[in-house]
């Protein structure tokens, strides 16, 4: 059975075949804007951290290929994590749905419901854990703008430490060796080093030069409360903030993308410069989350 | 685009297109009771304010349109207002939807969200502000009874000041002139000098004479808390509630309103009066909404 | 109007019917997963209660008849229960959807909404009241396995007093003579009088001889917070509880039901027995009110 649980459970091979199969998708979108391949069908949106983004974007992609949706949103569920709950709740569910969207508070939930589920189960985020179908627009969304086969640099600025979207997709960009990965975050939230690699960089200052040679820029939200001394946090503060001046400094073929949501760390006026790509990146979810439900539920496009 | 934002923003012609749809809408409700105008499509209802009725009535319009509904009903969701969320929120949902309906409880949301959004937003009430699709529903309700163009008493009653429902629906009788408008209640809740024009008549005292030209009275509900002396509230409490020996004044051809939920100024008794026309004003929401949703689509029927 | 709203209201030919029309939903289900039957029909769930497994049963019973659903859970609406309250919600619904699947805290909630409905209300749980769709699916669980006219034991074992399950399921099992009812509880929550008959068995001791010989158990949860003397509940709380040793004492064709959720009462060790049917058992709840909704509508398969 196709779950879908971590970016590390995924070929070179299934990467490029998930992506091929959302291009196809964008095309239903751009064309009919629906079809109706999962008629009939029903996706389960088990939502016990709120999400709206994510929630959102997996039913509508259920939606769009024709099939039916039903959702629990109740966060007071609280004891879902316990293991005789979880197992039990997600053996009823999938005698419900054909398909399970799941988001939770607890790492590993994802991997526990799969275990107990008689159909395929897609981790919308699992705590401190995995984000895989967000790994997976991401690397949509670069795709679409290079050949993940070219020499490129993408540089992931803010939290490493902490950050799973990061996590995830630079575990996707390995099968692409071409591709250097440069990690710029405070000294205490840099990359753990089970992700670093050699031939990456990693260090605490955003130069001009890391802005100027990017192709993708991978910003992310670095918390206040993650530093223990105030100072550092003003240090970072300024540097690290993308507004117009800083932007105008990429390549004009670049890109500046942002799981979202964002706080201060992306100015509005950047919205409107052509590097801004994190909007489109959020709607890149669809098709690709069409993609990855109709590989879990077998239909063919 | 085709966004409803306010009750000033409709011509003549506009409104009278919007009801004769609706119309249209209610033949489809009364034959096949539903039809696939709007199949494929999707409509998001955001709901930051808690509406149950206004909510519903657009997912069902939705619905019999043969289009599909993702929601959200988070209404502890409170940041959603500031100014930097409010507008990342709307065009990450506008690539998902097709149409947004929206409710929240800050005044100027809706047009926020209008400004942002790729696709038609529909007002469901911001706050203090608008509530245009109920309007447009009040209207309606009026015009399956009696002809626009002719000469007619419009009685409203209850609180004038803060009732929009009441300043919305005002605003669209002015391109009625034969319309006679009416405003009863307390002095301290009387309609603004904004709404109120030669030729209405505006007073405390809810006179059975009043009540027996009306040919449309329109009722709200008046809140205790708005009262600073109790004595004053007492005063009106009972000669605006609308009991069966009140409505038996009423002209047989008359009918009385209200936009729900009421509290006590309407007993139950008079739900099986012939005036009786609030449950009826609700479910005409529906085709009304279906009038909008398709105009906002560019379907036609 | 065909409401469903306590076990007590069909004959034992309407339950047969119902039963019937369950077992061709089930095939539909089996064979292509869904129809069309309900197409442009519209179920409203409404739950004034979280009841994740009954809500979801429900939206997917309409999703695989082909309807459409609209939702409400928000379970602050605590004011749902005054008398001025229900009947304009239900109203305003009934105008809304075509049927109505309802839970809420108070006992009588659903008669009331039906009073006041203009469409079919199914009662999916009124607090300490009924829960009728629940009593059918527990009955078409035991007709699959075992022919109601013969003669059989059901044990049920726990909360005999509080478990309404157990007594809309015997209030059902009455129509079939044949089968013999066994209640075993502690004293203090034995079943009400009014439930038991001449011939059935109620006793404290959960003997060998009991398990040996049911075909069915119908296990319940039982309350710590039931007993005023802890020692009590210490008692029964290892004599009740199903763990794979004693669910091997019972017969090779005999099942264990229970309507879940569970707490302790059964180990996860018993779920991979044969006899184990509760998952089976809330999955039958699907079909059945599959079954319910169609003859709601007035459809046939």
């Amino acid at each position: 059975m196709f779950h879908v649980l971590s970016a590390a459970q995924f070929s070179k091979d299934e990467i490029l075949e998930i992506l091929h199969s959302a291009s196809q998708m964008e095309a239903i979108l751009e064309g009919p804007g629906f079809c109706e391949l999962a008629k009939g069908k029903i996706l389960a949106a088990l939502f016990y951290e709120p999400s709206t983004r994510t929630r959102l974007s997996f039913e509508t992609a259920m939606l769009r290929l024709g099939g039916g949706v039903i959702s629990e949103t109740d966060v007071t569920f609280s004891s879902i994590t316990k293991g005789e709950v979880l197992p039990d709740t997600i053996r009823i569910v999938s005698n419900c749905a054909d398909v399970i969207a799941m988001r939770s508070k607890t790492k590993g939930d994802a991997a526990i419901a799969a275990e107990y589920s008689s159909v395929p189960v897609l981790n919308g985020g699992d705590g401190s854990g995995e984000h895989p179908t967000q790994s997976l627009l991401d690397l949509y969304t670069i795709s679409k703008e290079f050949d993940l086969e070219s020499a490129m640099n993408v540089a992931f600025i803010g939290d490493m430490k902490y950050g799973r979207t990061v996590h995830s997709l630079t575990t996707m960009l390995r099968h692409f060796p071409n591709i250097k990965l440069q990690f710029i975050a405070p000294d205490a939230l840099q990359i753990p080093d089970s992700y670093f690699q050699e031939g990456d960089l990693k260090q605490e200052a955003l130069s001009d030069e890391i802005i100027a040679n990017a192709d993708v820029i991978y910003d992310t939200r670095i918390q206040k409360e993650r530093f223990e001394d105030p100072a550092q946090y003003e240090k970072f503060k300024s540097v690290y903030i993308f507004d117009v001046e800083q932007v105008n400094k990429m390549k004009d073929s670049a890109i500046l993308m942002h799981p979202l949501p964002r706080v201060n760390e992306i100015t509005l006026a950047v919205d409107d410069l052509p590097q801004a790509r994190y909007f489109q990146q959020a709607a890149n979810g669809i098709p690709v989350r069409m993609a990855l439900i109709a590989k879990a539920l077998n239909l063919s496009a």
